[in-house]
């Protein structure tokens, strides 16, 4: 239970907001500038990762495979039928080594509909290494979004 | 991706959680303290921003129009009726100059009815300009709330 | 309107991430330990608080009592219907005196059917008593758990 340094902190969770809020504004290109050139991006459910399959909803081993994902996503033009809001929690930071830290943060997401009617659309949680880039700021080197809900919508096309 | 001095972080923070704290208390008197004397709130929804419609659901210019605002809904009595629950995100710093602070929060309010029900009541983004005041506090000189959903309970009575 | 230190409001934020996260996943065994030997744990509701009633839905006043609580949870086997997700909002710093904080945090919480649906579970606020223990990590002297609804499942088994 001890607890970083406040710098690391205020940095994490500015990470974190920048991330949810680039989704949220419907951003999507920006996503990809989150990870690091050689990251690691799975979003799968509790019980899949509890099993340790590696199959998942959505897999990416590369910035440029995130690009693909976004270019693919605006041809669809699904993601205009609805709107998003992330709400992440208090990241825990779990340990850090040579400048790659492990960290965890929970997460709600709501959807809302064109008519106004919202949902809860998933919850989960973000299982992160984040690592100082060269001209200082943080990124993903690896994400694991691991759901709790087994039941996804098939049209999952937005990153959580 | 820069991310803002850990002193800032930490009173942004707090800000926030004493303003979400205020309003689910039911101590709305409180309300028109976290802004300056000539302070702009603007309840809107999130079309309604992204056409640049000035009309909102609330507007005060402000914070005398503010506490007229509570005055009138102690008379109404209609906040009796329901608890709300705010969460507000992780908030991001988006810049500041002159000691002012541009930073922008998501948040979630829960309405939980007399009968024990609960729903999600509202979701949406806090765009606001935050400065120092001559005591030291930090208060809202702009906050603009904007809901994701252009569903409106005609009873939005509360501030947000 | 005043905001604690920033490195008190880092390790506040971490102690409250670190407890969601042992409840949620299903690490009951840590969740005593996030407490002093002496400590005080209530759940109640919003109305009962208001009105002063010590009767709650769950009381424990040593942490011996909160391991005698998971200990039974683990017999009865309920807890592996569900999952959980907590999201704890941006802590309160209320005081401090001799090493003890007072603070307090919403939180709101989705229950996961093992069919994949989701729904509010609960709301309400933490309200806390914090002191340092002699390792220098901060636990809860005192834990009131002040739930927003009066509707409680019966089964309300886990540690909120």
């Amino acid at each position: 239970m001890g607890a970083p340094a406040p710098e690391l902190n205020s940095r994490l969770i500015q990470l974190h907001a920048e991330y949810a809020r680039a989704i949220d504004d419907g951003n999507f290109e920006a996503w990809p500038e989150f990870f690091v050139e050689n990251c690691l991006y799975k979003l799968t459910t509790a019980d899949n990762y509890a099993q340790g399959m590696e199959a998942g909803v959505m897999y990416a081993d590369s910035r440029n495979m995130l690009r693909d994902r976004i270019s693919a996503l605006r041809v669809a033009n699904i993601y205009e039928r609805h709107r998003y809001r992330h709400l992440v929690g208090l990241p825990v930071v779990l340990g850090s080594e040579k400048g790659v830290i492990r960290s965890e943060a929970p997460f709600m997401v709501v959807r809302i509909m064109r008519d106004g009617t919202m949902d809860l659309f998933a919850t989960g949680r973000y299982l992160d290494l984040v690592e100082e880039s060269k001209d200082g700021s943080l990124r993903f080197r690896e994400r694991i979004v691991v759901c709790d809900s087994n039941r996804f919508d098939t049209l999952v096309a937005i990153p959580l």
